[in-house]
């Protein structure tokens, strides 16, 4: 079974419990902007990491589902209010929530769907799960969407930015990426009654992959062909987006090439695209992406140690390549 | 001890409580937004109604400042994305987060306002509350959280359309008011310990009372003289908003009457305010407005029996009568 394959199987149930969570929501306008976004699809990453990290802990997936919805209802939210913030009109090959209902509807949209997360928390089976558990993976989840807005107000305010250092944009993508993807894993851990070191480790996993998984985004698009990728090479470039591999590149050029380099970033010119890749080549800077990746991903597997053996945790080892090894 | 300095002694330390949490928020610049409004100030009235409640079934006050907090928040974050939706330009006498910040930051604020909402209740101490308590409040702010968002939908939907029917209208308070308020209550119950029949009770006293608040504002739009309101009175009559009065208006006037006051309501001239309170006065829709607020104050009160007799008993009682009875 491929990764696409056990995201989907494990994600499965979860997609259940979004629909029957969204469908009571009234009036009718508020109920299809709030479902827009989660029936256009997505790779459902989040809510299979909840649901294998609470069964490679030993607990039982059924126990996770709510939990996960909640992940992926905070993820959905985040998507929502961003497009509004970044002018973004498509998401996931379709116009997003602002661009059919408006900027009003689709806030309040956002809203809604940030409350579901937490009511599904609330509905988990107090039977099942000790309520502290459930306490504590709702701090680990509340935790994670103070961060998501941190991390967001860091790019907002990178707009235009050149000095960018190194930290700062990692800290910049664990706030707004990795610190879910950790939530993820860590509350799944909780609801499924792991050991602290398990928890702990899940965590990290979390937080690592997720690290991995930007820092491939960037990556990716300098070195896809076009087709694959789904949007043009590059495009990150033309738009004068911050990378790692420009904070990289930036740090290390000579001040010619620096000043080369930002003169490529502000002009909106995909003719320029191969220049920059040239600077980030000759910097080394491509390769000092990758390898911060595969680190990422070869410490997370090794982090994996402290589960029994199961398929879960086999899911999670391919998950951590899979990362890395995505083309699009 | 008037009712506005009860609600200031019993919100003061939820005041502590509001400022620690905003003040770790990174970067400075969400920090100031998400603090922006809550510095402003307003009456306080939910937090304290929480502590009050908490305390009214026997509970400890300092026991209910997490979830009193929470209910501040998501108040405030209601406010801030609100006033985006309606283009406020101010609130509490200041420029609103938007007009300062501009829209990306003010829906960034308002979400991270609300994350620290569902960070409070989690952090209520498990050694003094049961977990399973703080759940049950958890789901009862959450609940109302999800009507919020719907009562705006409503009220935007309200727009533009005079066919609105009196059920509709209540229904569209009550989520976009006097469902918070009624979680305050009742979390505050709920946290406190009381017995099932208290926190029933307490619930239905927050309905009531947040009914009869926002149907008073309704009255004073057009009963108060300027000075006292501050603002001009018929602003809502100007603005063509539908309230009680309006609602029962049309539902009782000669056709020839309906079409004058829908003339008005459209018109957005002030020097037709008088026809408008005149159209009000001959088809009986103030008093019949004032008398609903009137009995939903006499049966919030009469609920109380239910409780021993506090001071913060006595606080409640007085409360219900200030939300009828205050002139601003």
């Amino acid at each position: 079974m491929n990764v696409m394959d056990t995201l989907k199987k494990y994600s499965k149930n979860v997609d259940v419990e979004l629909e029957e969570s969204l469908s009571t929501i009234d009036p009718s306008s508020l109920c299809e902007a709030s479902a827009h976004l989660i029936k256009a699809g997505g790779k459902k990453m989040r809510p299979a990491l909840v649901v294998l990290s609470c069964e490679a802990v030993g607990g039982k997936k059924e126990d996770a589902y709510k939990t996960a919805a909640a992940v992926e209802f905070i993820h959905t939210f985040s998507l929502i209010h961003d497009d509004i913030m970044d002018k973004d009109d498509m998401r996931r090959g379709k116009p997003s929530v602002h661009a059919i209902w408006g900027e009003p509807m689709a806030i309040l949209a956002g809203d809604t769907i940030f409350s579901k997360a937490f009511e599904s928390i609330a509905e988990t089976n107090v039977e099942s799960i000790p309520p502290q558990n459930i306490i504590h993976a709702l701090k680990t989840v509340v935790d994670a969407c103070v961060k998501l807005c941190e991390g967001q107000a860091l790019d907002i305010g990178f707009e235009g930015k050149l000095d960018v250092k190194e930290d700062e944009y990692l800290n910049m993508i664990y706030k707004k990426t990795a610190a879910l993807i950790s939530a993820a894993t860590k509350s799944g851990a909780l609801i499924g009654g792991g050991t602290e070191e398990q928890i702990n480790a899940l965590a990290e996993y979390g937080r690592l992959i997720g690290m991995a998984f930007q820092i491939q985004d960037d990556y990716l698009d300098v070195v896809s062909d076009t087709e694959e990728i789904g949007k043009p090479v590059g495009s990150d470039i033309v738009k004068g987006k911050m990378t790692l591999m420009v904070v990289h590149a930036l740090s290390k050029a000579s001040d010619e090439d620096k000043e080369r380099l930002i003169y490529i970033l502000n002009q909106n010119d995909e003719s320029l695209v191969n220049d920059a890749i040239a600077l980030f080549e000759k910097y080394g800077s491509i390769e000092y992406t990758r390898n911060i990746a595969l680190g990422n991903v070869k410490t997370a597997k090794e982090l994996l140690s402290v589960l029994d053996e199961s398929n879960a945790k086999e899911a999670l080892k391919l998950f951590a390549d899979f990362v890395i090894e995505r083309t699009h």
